[in-house]
């Protein structure tokens, strides 16, 4: 078993060598910097961390657990175009539009989507891939409310937009590790309570979405709460946890 | 066996009834709106024509025909764009940027195509999804070649942008329809024949690519031989191959 920081390492490594499709040519660059500018690798550390619980190697779940890391970055390069968010800085580098121009930065986003199915094809079965296709429809549908429509529910904007994907970083690393449907269901119940800590910490974060519209005492307790139901859901999971339980509670006190 | 015009009404009537996620919320309009604008739907037509001659009824290759059609959609509303080429217009209809704005536009493309890898995600095996991720791909590569870079070889632009996915629509029915890879062979040496017919001829109306650098005389000489050598690949192909044969020579011939 891997810690944490351990895993993360792999991940930055993992990434380094990840070989691009030859075809995208001069547009790989574009790609390989959006991947490389930083960022804290939680969603496949996780991914890898659910692995490892279920006694699958790291290799075996590296594909799954890049692909939504990919999928990731893709959403970031696209909400930073100025057709969107309009943000020039991401992480203290000029955000991929700002460094490349629009019209590669929107391309790269596309490669980066292309790319993760790419990763995710690389199972004999389509499950990641399927379950990473409906991740990412549910995230761009949360875009979508939060940069186009007034007034809507800012939870369940940001349930779309960010614990989607996050509860994904676990239901495919399920597929990857081989573990069949009809155990799936305890670690879907955990995957939806993470996604939904990491969204309200988010939230604590920006002080947006459930700090806006609760207040930020109740953000602090609703936060408190899904990561306590959390740790009960890994709790009743037969699986060697230890590295989740230590991830979850990184989650619900994390300052950035 | 279908015709060619009634596979083409058997796509349009399965684009009419497909279920776009319901998370996308009111991002689906844009998606719809992109898919039914028109179109010849000539490589989804490919792809049921190819399933026929396999044996496969057309409810099998259906999932990846769509698939093909949801990432050309997605390459036509994503380079439509004021950053790409800033076209207003697609056959005859405000293009999706102009409709919904740019910022729906960039989501619209995104969702295309993470609908496309959900459809070919339908199939147990992820060979479909491969197969199309590594066209889609090298897609974004030639729309890179052909938009940022100044004198790169036309032609070689052109079979990523456009025979790329075209072949796809072939090779993508091909484990659609069950076939084996040990007899794919034949089939991938028609599918690129087909896809360099099919970009010449496009170049031919567009008086672009293989005109540009050879003259419109040597670009029919080259579009009739591919024709020729796509027929004689098909000649050899121990399946029912007449509508496909039919294909081939409107490909030749057609005017639009």
């Amino acid at each position: 078993m891997h810690s944490p920081e351990e895993l993360r390492r792999l991940v930055d490594e993992a990434l380094g060598r990840l070989e691009l499709w030859p075809e995208l040519h001069g547009q790989a660059t574009s790609v390989r910097y959006s991947l490389q500018v930083g960022g804290k690798r939680v969603r496949p550390v996780l991914s890898l961390a659910v692995g490892e619980a279920l006694g699958a190697p790291v290799a075996q779940v590296m594909p799954a657990a890049l692909a939504v890391e990919l999928v990731h970055t893709f959403s970031l390069v696209h909400d930073d175009l100025p057709a969107m968010d309009g943000d020039e800085e991401r992480r203290g580098h000029p955000s991929t539009w700002k460094k490349f121009g629009e019209g590669v930065a929107v391309l790269a986003g596309d490669a980066l989507v292309a790319e993760a199915f790419r990763l995710a094809a690389r199972y004999e079965s389509s499950a990641v891939a399927r379950e990473l296709a409906e991740a990412t429809l549910g995230m761009i549908g949360g875009q979508y409310l939060d940069t186009m429509v007034e007034g809507y529910d800012l939870a369940a904007v940001h349930r779309l937009k960010t614990g989607r994907l996050f509860s994904a970083s676990v239901t495919t690393a399920l597929w990857a590790a081989g573990l069949p449907e009809t155990e799936q269901g305890p670690w879907r119940a955990f995957a939806e309570e993470l996604g939904l800590l990491f969204q309200i910490v988010d939230d604590i974060l920006d002080e947006d979405g459930y700090v806006r519209e609760h207040g930020a005492a109740a953000a602090r307790r609703y936060a408190d709460e899904a990561a306590e139901r959390a740790r009960a859901r890994l709790a009743g999971i037969p699986a060697q946890t230890a590295v989740l339980r230590e991830i979850v509670d990184g989650l619900a006190v994390r300052t950035a």
